[in-house]
């Protein structure tokens, strides 16, 4: 049951029309890790981080059964800073300051109590680190799911292709499936990607829901329509922690339980969006989650 | 089990990345009825044409069951033309051309045969138009069903928040719902827009589903992923036809049912849009319509 989520640890500053927050918590596999921690205890994190990350944030990491043995520190280092604005739509974003800092020199190196985790969730990072990462599993794992970007498919296109290869579920949003594709069709989209080496295709489409692809089916899963809308950054990493750690929990990787493993990867993204950084998420209960999981089986639900 | 749909009757000029077309038969409620005709017989066509309109058109609506007694034909007119241009994700597109033509002068009177329909659909045409249709009707309609968009947002809102009155649902996509109740959430949007007196709101995302609204629920609906989109003209129109003609068969004007039948408005609009004009919806057969419904169920299906 034991997952590994390999990305970033950081700090965000945000302005919103709700207001803006100031070098926050951020980062992929923070996130990711949170939302998994629902569901499993055995999440090993994989991330990079200067000696200015708060210690209260990493106990909280911690106790919440996250394994920080793969998170690096480096002394006298800075930590990944990601500024941005959101627009009125709280959708499309502005970044206005990425600085890399310690993330420049991330070459992961796994401990060996991570090498035989069994399911690996590869967050948004260059492919080259993704394959690295990959090859130093000295098990095979039971699920791979990795996740990528606009940036990756423009800058690395052959280094992702790659990657790719080595997973197993591939997450996406709908504009990148067309990029990578070259297929406006999100079927014919899916069908090509299929020829990458995946089995799986997600496609992300934020408040419009997300779709799951095998060969044979398609799934289209809702978003829960929300009132408040905070915050929309690690939604994405919270929708592939919560759907591996459902994998992860029930040892199941069938297309019938990725159905539900992608409502539990949505119960926890339209959580996150309802707070500025890890706030909601960090926090949750068993009935929150619960009748939220309700929520989504009410939205879509009908009989002829 | 009477339905009464008032709209246009036009000619078309498209063009695709699939190819162009050009004048063919296009128009709202040309559209709503064909997707009707498919759960009820009984339908009440309002329109106006120019006696430029081919005969056979007119003869294929009358076969399946469309009463043309509202269809006025003006000597020496042209029929509404609108020439457009869709662009590379088949969803935006330009108006190239709007020809009014007899529809300047549409002013229209219900034959006394079509003044207790019972389920009414009012397409979207001026609110003047959709105003005085409500007030010759002689007696109270079990549902009204308008349609609208950012045009008359924009042009004559005092106007139309007058016929919004007078609908028990209203049928607009996100962004005119967005403008049309200053809110960004759908969620406060909808709340918003039951103050102006519907009791239901559906929301159309064209290939991100829709949403049904009343007070206290939601509904999500899926959007059928497409191998081929040749021609979204009349997929919202075939969308609202569908879903009436289903709630007029059934006389069940139930949340519950109000689902079954926007299922059964986007099997239609997932039809329409696979060809030019009205090319696919004229003919169907009840197995691809009770297929492709079948399809609809197992895109949201999941169970915990």
């Amino acid at each position: 049951m034991s997952l590994l989520t390999v990305g970033t640890v950081a700090f965000d500053s945000l302005e919103t029309p709700h207001g803006n927050v100031d070098m926050v918590v951020g980062g992929s596999s923070q996130y990711s890790s949170y939302a998994a921690s629902y569901f499993t205890k055995d999440i090993n994190l994989v991330s990079i981080i200067g000696d200015d990350f708060p210690q209260s944030e990493l106990d909280d990491l911690s106790n919440k059964g996250v394994s920080l043995e793969g998170l690096k520190t480096v002394a006298g280092g800075k930590s990944f800073f990601w500024a941005g604005r959101y627009l009125e739509n709280m959708i499309d974003r502005v970044t206005l300051t990425t600085d890399l800092n310690v993330l420049g020199e991330f070459d992961p190196i796994l401990p060996d109590s991570y090498k035989n985790s069994e399911y690996i969730l590869l967050g948004n990072l260059t492919p080259d680190i993704q394959i690295s990462v990959m090859k130093q599993l000295s098990s095979k794992p039971k699920l791979v799911v990795l996740d990528t970007m606009n940036f990756w498919i423009d800058s690395a296109y052959d280094k992702l292709l790659e990657a790719i290869k080595l997973c197993d579920v591939l997450t996406i949003n709908d504009e990148e499936a067309r990029m990578l594709s070259g297929e406006h069709s999100l079927v014919k989209a899916a069908a090509k990607i299929f020829e990458m080496g995946p089995q799986y295709l997600i496609i992300k489409k934020g408040e419009h829901g997300s779709l799951l692809f095998d060969r044979n089916n398609v799934f289209f899963a809702p978003a829960l329509p929300l009132e408040n809308v905070i915050d929309p950054t690690g939604a994405g990493d919270c929708f592939a922690g919560g759907f591996l750690g459902y994998i992860a929990m029930t040892g199941d990787t069938s297309f019938e339980n990725m159905k539900r493993a992608i409502i539990h990867g949505s119960v926890m993204a339209s959580f996150v969006v309802e707070d500025f950084s890890n706030y909601r998420i960090k926090s949750l209960t068993k009935e929150e989650i619960n009748s939220r999981v309700e929520r989504f089986v009410n939205l879509t639900k009908f009989s002829l």
